[in-house]
C-alpha cells in the first residue's frame, strides 16, 4: 500500500529490458547516436511537428533549463504558488536563471487563476526598472493537486503570456497522466494551445531516469545545447535515456501506464467516497488523490504498512476539517496494484 | 575497432542486469533507500574511512559541485591546462561556482608541474583583492594524456594546496584505471595523500550513468546536499545509480574491468611499438594510447571502420612529427576486444 | 513642494564643500588612504566597538553584499513583503547571492510580525533539501512605511534569527531617521540588539553617494573585500565617499539632518491631521508621511507643483478609503523647507 | 613625485565645482533628470550618432555590464592577457556574465595580435558544445602597457569579431588619453571602426567617479537598464555623475586634461631617454611610461618620496634586463606637475 509518490516505483519491465537490449555495442556519445536521433524523430511525430529534444536527468533540470532559456536581468517567472518549481526544487530555477525570481500566483486546485496571473504580471510594468521584468510563465500539467488544466484554461493562460511576450512553459512531470485524463493529443495539449517549452517527464510514469526538454521554438535550440552542457546535463552514454524513451513510447506504452495509474486513482477515490468515515478533499483528475481522514485512522493505516504523506490544508478547505482530521495525499503509479487499493479502501 | 572514447561502450552485463533486478518494488526516493545506504557504506569500506557520498549523473556535475563547495568570491581554481574541467565542460565549473576562474597550470604528460602550480598560486597574493583569491586545486587521475600521477606526485601537489589552505580535488573519471595502474588502494591514492574531494567515476568503466562525488571532509556534507539538489542532480529514483554501483563494486568487478581496459591499451601500445611505420607518442599508463601515424594510414584505418580522434600536438612533441604524420588518441575500455586491437595493430 | 523622495534632494553644502576640500592632492587608491581609515575609525567610535566598514555606491549594493556574505545553496532570505530588497532592487539581492530567494513576511506598518517570521522560517525544515534552507533575516529601519522598529522588536526578531543561526541584516537606508526617532545610540539599535550586518545609508540624508556596509562580525571582513571588488563596488577614488562621510558625521551633522527631516514629517502630519478634508493613513515615525487625500485634491496639488507618489493601499486599510480617495506618500528630507510644508498643508 | 596611478589624483577643480553648483534643488532621481538627459545628448553629439548612455560607478562595472549584455551559456570572451578585465577585476566580468570565461590573447605591447585572436577563437568551433562558445571580444584603449591601438588595428580586430558575429567592446578607462594620442574623433576610434560597446572612463582623467557605458547598438539598451539596476549600479542621485561629466566635457576639458597627462608622460620619457643610467622599456603612447631602472636607484627614488610600482617583465624583454635592474611603471595624470617630472628625471 505504497501511495507515497509515483517515484517510489522502479522501472517498467519493458523499459528495463530495453536498457539491457542496448547495453552492448559501441555508439557515438553525447546524444549523437542513431538511437538518440530516432527517439527525437519519434517525438516529432508524436507532437505532429518538428521539435527540438534535449534529454536531461531530472525534471528539475528540464524545468530550470526551460526557464534559463528565457533569461532576462531581473527576470520574474510566474507560477502557481504550489508549483514544483516554487516549492520543491531548492532554488534550481533561480540558480539556472542567475537569480530570476518566482512570483507565486494563486488559484484553486493548483491551477493559476487567469485574473490573478494578469494582476501579478501587471505588478511589473515594462519600464519600471526597480521591480524587475516579467520573463516567463510556467504551469504544471497535471498539477501538484492532482487536477488537470483544460485546453481552454491553457489557451487562456497562453494568451495572457503572449500578450506580454512571455514564453509559456509546461512542467509535464505527469504529462501522460494529464493527457489521458483529457483524452487529447500531445499537440493539442501543448503548442496548439500556445505552450512554447515542455518538460516531458518519463520518470514518474515507469522510466528509471528519462526526462526530455522539448522546444517548439527551434530558434532556441542552439543556445540550449550550451545551456544543457554547462548545467552538466549532457550525458555521455545518452543512449541510456534514449533506450528508456524508445520503450516508453513504443506501442503507446506511456499512455497505457498513465491510464492505469489514473484508473487506480479513480478506484481509490470511488472507494473512499463510499466510505462512511473518510472522504475526498476534491475529485482527482489524474493520479493523485487528496483525502480527508481521521488522524487516528491515518496512523493505523501507516502502522499496517500504508505509506502516504500528509499535506498542508489549503485555505479554501480550512474550515471543513475537524480537529481530528487531516488532509493526506495518495499517489498511484504504473505499478499500483488494484489489490493494494482495495485493501486501503477497505480499511478506510 | 572503436577507440573513440570509453564512453562509446554501453554497460557491462552485470551492471545492466542489476538494474533489472532492482526494477521492481517500491523504495523511498531521493537517495534514501536501503540500497543507496548500502552502497554508501560499501564506499566507506573501500576507502577505509567514513566518507560522504553524493550520486550524480555526470562527471562534469561531480567536478563542478566539488569546486562549488570550495566557493569564494573572485575564486581561482588551479588545474592542468588540458584538464577536462578546463577544456571539455563548457564552463560548468565556472557556472556552478558563480564565476570562479580556472587558472591553467602547465606540466608534461598532462600532469601539473609542482613548480608551475606554486608559481601560479603565487600570482594571487592573499591581500591583493584585484586579482581574486585562490580557491581550490584539482588534478585528474588518470590524466587526459593517459598518464597517472604517482603517489608522491599527488602528495607534493597536496602539500602545496595545503600550504595555501586550498582543498585538493581529484577528477577520477578514470579513477579505476589509475588505481590498478599504480596497484595501490583507493585510500592510498586519495585522502592518505591529501585529496579532499573525489569525483569517483563509473560511467567510463562499464556503468550506464554512475558517478559519485565523495567527500573525505564530512563537515562539507550538509551544504553539499543543497548544492546537489539546487544543481538538479538529486535523482528521485536514485536507486538506478545505486544499483549500478552495487554491481560495479561487487567482487571487485570495477578493478577487473579497469585491468582489462589497461591491458588492452598495453597490447595496443606494444603492437604499435613493434610497427615499422607507426610509433607511440609516449607510453600509456592507463587506458589511453597516443600514437603517431602517417595521416594516410590513419585515413585508411578509418575507412576500414576504425574510429579514433586526432589530437592537438603538445609543444614538446612539435618538432618530432613529419608533415605527413598526425597525433591520434586511442581509448580502450572494459568492452574492448583483443581481436579488435590485433586487427588495428596489424594494419599499422 | 517636492515630497517625491528623499533622493530628489541634492547634497548638503557641508558635504559638497568637503568634497571640494579633498579634491586636490594625491592619496592612495581603493580605500587605503588616511581619510578612508579615519572615517572607518570614526564609525568604530560611533558604534562603540571595532567594526569593518565597506564603502559602496548604492544602498542596493550594501544590502545585496550583506546577503551575499551569508550565501548558502538554495538559500532563503526572510524580509518584509514591502521591503526595498523585495520590491525595488530588480533582483540584485538574488543576483549577488547566486539565486537565493526572498521569502516575504507579512506584518503591519511595514514591520515583520515575529509570529509570521517564525512561521515562514519553519516552512524550511533543516533537513528537507527540496525546499531550500534559511540563510538570513533582513529588516528595514526605518521601514518603507515610515515606521520604526522599537529596540524590543529588533531584539525579538534577532532572537528568532539566532535560534536558527541566521545572521540578521538591517537595511539602514534611513538609519539616521530611525535613530533620532528612537533617540538611542547606534550601538543600541544594532549589535547590542543582535544585528550582525548593517547597510548604513548616507545618500538619502544629505550625501551625494555615500553608503557603507558595516560588519559587526569581523570574521566576515576578509571575504567581503573580495565580494565587494567582484561586484564592481570598490571605488578607486574611494576618498570621494570617505570625504562625504567625514562631513556627514562631523559634529553630528547626520543626526541634525535626520532630526530636521523627521520634524518636517511631523509638521506635515500635524497639519494634515488638522485638515477637515484630508487625514493621515497612520502616524509617521520617521520622515515618510502616508496620507489619504481626495483624488481631486491630489491632482490639484500636483498641478500646483507638488510632487509625491500614490501608494498601494495595504489590506488593513482597504475598507477605510472612499472611492474618491487615494493613499499618498510624502517624503521629507534634510532639504525640506517649512514653508513648503505649510503651503502643502494649507492646500489640503 | 606620485606616479603610482592616475587614480591617486583627486578631481579637477572645474569638476568638483560643478558638483557644488548642482548640489542644491530637487531633481528627479535614478538618471531621469534634465541634467542626466543633457549629458546623454552631449555624448550623442560627441559620438556623432545617437548612443545609449549608462552612468555607472566604476570602470569594472562598465566593462562587466558590457560583457554581460553579450551573455551566452558557456560563453568565452577574448581579451589581451594583461587586460584589466583579466588581471585586475577580481572575477567581476565572470560574475556579471554568470560564469563566462576570459580567454587570454597574447600580443606585443599590450595589444592583441590579430593572428592570435583568430587562433584563439578558432579553438571554439561553433558546434563543439564541450568547449563553450565565443561570446565577445574586448580591447583596451589605451592599453595597460601605455600603447594605443591604431585605427587600422581596431578595424582589423573588429572585422575578426564581426566574422564570428561577436560584439566588440572597448575598455576606455583611458579613452581620452588614447584619443588625443591618435588625434582622431571619438566616432573614428569607436563605431566607425566597428566598436559596439564602450566603457567611457572619466575617473582616471580628472573626475571623482564618472564612468559611462555607451552602447552604439540601441537595441541592447532596454535590457541594459535592467542589467545595470540588478548590478546595483543605478544611482539614485545620478546627477552627481552627470554633473561631473557635464564639466568634464564642457569646452573639451577632457581632451585638454588628457593632453596634459600625455605630455607629462612624454616629458618623463624624454628625460629618461637622455639619462645615462636608466632607459625606457618602450616608448609611451599615452600616459603610462615603462622604465628600466637600477633597483638601487628605484629604492632611492622611493625613499625620496617618489611613488610608483614595479611591473612584471614581459617575455620579449626577459633577456634585456640585468640582474640589478627592474621594470617600473610611471603613470601621469591631469594633476601631474612638470616640476615633479623634472625632479624625477634629474634623479634618474
Amino acid at each position: 500500500m505504497i501511495f507515497a509518490s509515483d517515484n517510489w516505483a522502479g522501472a517498467h519491465p519493458a523499459i528495463a529490458d530495453n536498457l539491457v537490449a542496448h547495453a552492448q555495442g559501441y555508439v557515438s556519445a553525447y546524444g549523437t547516436s542513431d538511437l538518440d536521433r530516432s527517439v527525437e524523430r519519434r517525438l516529432s511525430e508524436i507532437f505532429e511537428r518538428e521539435v527540438a529534444v534535449f534529454f536531461v536527468g531530472t525534471g528539475t533540470a528540464a524545468n530550470s533549463l526551460a526557464l534559463a532559456s528565457a533569461n532576462r536581468a531581473g527576470g520574474v517567472v510566474f507560477c502557481h504558488r504550489e508549483a514544483h518549481v516554487n516549492v520543491d526544487e531548492c532554488g534550481a530555477p533561480e540558480f539556472f536563471s542567475h537569480g530570476a525570481r518566482l512570483s507565486p500566483v494563486d488559484g484553486e486546485h493548483g491551477k493559476m487563476a487567469a485574473a490573478r496571473l494578469k494582476a501579478e504580471i501587471r505588478r511589473f510594468p515594462p519600464e519600471f526598472v526597480h521591480g524587475g521584468q516579467p520573463m516567463a510563465v510556467t504551469l504544471t500539467q497535471a498539477t501538484e493537486s492532482g487536477s488537470v488544466y483544460s485546453l481552454e484554461e491553457i489557451e487562456t493562460l497562453a494568451s495572457i503570456a503572449q500578450s506580454h511576450k512571455l514564453p509559456l512553459h509546461m512542467d509535464g512531470a505527469r504529462f501522460a497522466n494529464a493527457l489521458v485524463s483529457l483524452d487529447v493529443t500531445p499537440a493539442e495539449m501543448t503548442w496548439k494551445r500556445g505552450v512554447d517549452l515542455l518538460s516531458f517527464g518519463g520518470t514518474k510514469n515507469g522510466c528509471w531516469c528519462a526526462e526530455a526538454l522539448i522546444l517548439f521554438d527551434l530558434s532556441k535550440a542552439h543556445e540550449m545545447h550550451f545551456l544543457r552542457k554547462r548545467a552538466a546535463q549532457l550525458f555521455s552514454k545518452s543512449r541510456f535515456i534514449a533506450a528508456q524513451f524508445e520503450a516508453y513510447l513504443a506501442g503507446d506504452l506511456w499512455l497505457e501506464l498513465a491510464r492505469h495509474a489514473n484508473a487506480m486513482a479513480r478506484r481509490l477515490a470511488e472507494g473512499i467516497s463510499a466510505s462512511a468515515e473518510s472522504r475526498l478533499a476534491w475529485a482527482p483528475e489524474a493520479n493523485e488523490v487528496f483525502v480527508i481522514l481521521k488522524r487516528e485512522l491515518a496512523a493505523r493505516l501507516q502502522q499496517q504498512g500504508a505509506v502516504f504523506y500528509d499535506w498542508p490544508v489549503p485555505h479554501h478547505l480550512a474550515g471543513s476539517l475537524t480537529e481530528n482530521e487531516g488532509l493526506y495525499r495518495l499517489v498511484t503509479s504504473f505499478a499500483t496494484q488494484a489489490e493494494d487499493v482495495d485493501r486501503f479502501v477497505a480499511a478506510c
